[in-house]
């Protein structure tokens, strides 16, 4: 028998769907996988910042744990933060508060844009604008009665989309209903924090 | 009387404290203004968010209202989101769990040195470690007993300052307790999202 016929290789056309250049076949796929195996849904997402000077931080993203495994990005994401002028910074990037602000849209943005692929619902524009209201007597300890965070979060979403607006308005109530981001700010989240001095 | 002697313009020498390279000379004066005048320490954070294919998303921030009124930066800060492959996307940035990550290392970075640089505390270096456990199934409306967002974050701080052990963690416990973003994420933040359909 003629080795080269023993050990083959052939290519199979798979059609996958894509909605919004969601590939809904792959999201699928992976909500069954969950469904057999209920530990491929445990995702660990990592960050490690450094104090650069004065306001001015540093953020980098690559690996988390997902699936049962490490991965790890082809590069680092590294993203600057900052304090204006006028809160005694140099403005290298946004501050921590808009980047909360950046987080939140992301994610309803995200989770509508994945559930309404989902659903086969075709989007042709999504636009956030998001504003918060934070009292710096907080964050300055001045005052008691102040809280250190956001007293107030609004979202406006305009989107486009050939679908009803009762279907849409049903689907964006979705994305607020699932996102993460939006459950770790309107909802408490633990955090631990635990220290280590370097001397030296 | 000639007029060059009425009206005088003088430079003068006004010395700044500046620890870390805070200027906490113009801390302490916005303190003293906040105290006259409580008005100057509201502040509204804005962004503005833009879908853009599948998981990939964008997010715009530059102006902000404070101290009395809007200020522009020089340039806006853009922010790309997106998914790793895994989780449908094409990498173009980190995730918005991550991204909320980011905001809390960011913040309690900064908080802590600026409180630090208050206090006349010099600091070498600060870094964090921060990790979040999510699971799938909330985001997706795969189980109700599954939360969308981290069920837990933890942060590790590692200090390095001359002050004496006990004084940096007090300082650390400090930043933890002034923290905005901290306390948008520990504690509930009301959100309010409404909605535009943009038809044609």
């Amino acid at each position: 028998m003629n080795e080269i016929n023993r050990v083959e290789t052939k290519t199979e056309q798979v059609e996958q769907k894509l909605v919004n250049r969601v590939n809904v076949t792959k999201l699928f796929d992976m909500m069954d996988g969950i469904r057999s195996k209920p530990v491929i849904s445990k995702f660990n997402f990592r960050a490690k910042g450094k104090w650069i000077v004065g306001g001015h931080n540093q953020t980098t993203i690559n690996d988390f744990y997902g699936a049962g495994q490490t991965h790890s990005r082809n590069r680092p994401f590294v993203y600057d933060g900052d304090e204006p002028p006028i809160l005694l910074g140099e403005d290298h990037g946004a501050n921590a508060t808009e980047y909360a602000l950046a987080a939140l849209s992301s994610c309803l943005t995200t989770t509508l844009i994945y559930h309404v692929a989902a659903q086969g619902v075709v989007i042709d524009e999504v636009e956030t604008t998001l504003s918060g209201d934070v009292d710096l007597q907080g964050l300055l300890g001045m005052s008691e009665n102040v809280r250190n965070g956001y007293e107030k979060i609004k979202v406006a979403f305009k989107v486009k989309s050939e679908a009803p607006k009762e279907k849409v308005r049903e689907l964006v109530e979705l994305a607020r209903k699932r996102s993460p981001v939006f459950d770790i700010i309107s909802n408490p989240t633990p955090i631990e924090v635990s220290f280590e001095e370097q001397t030296g």
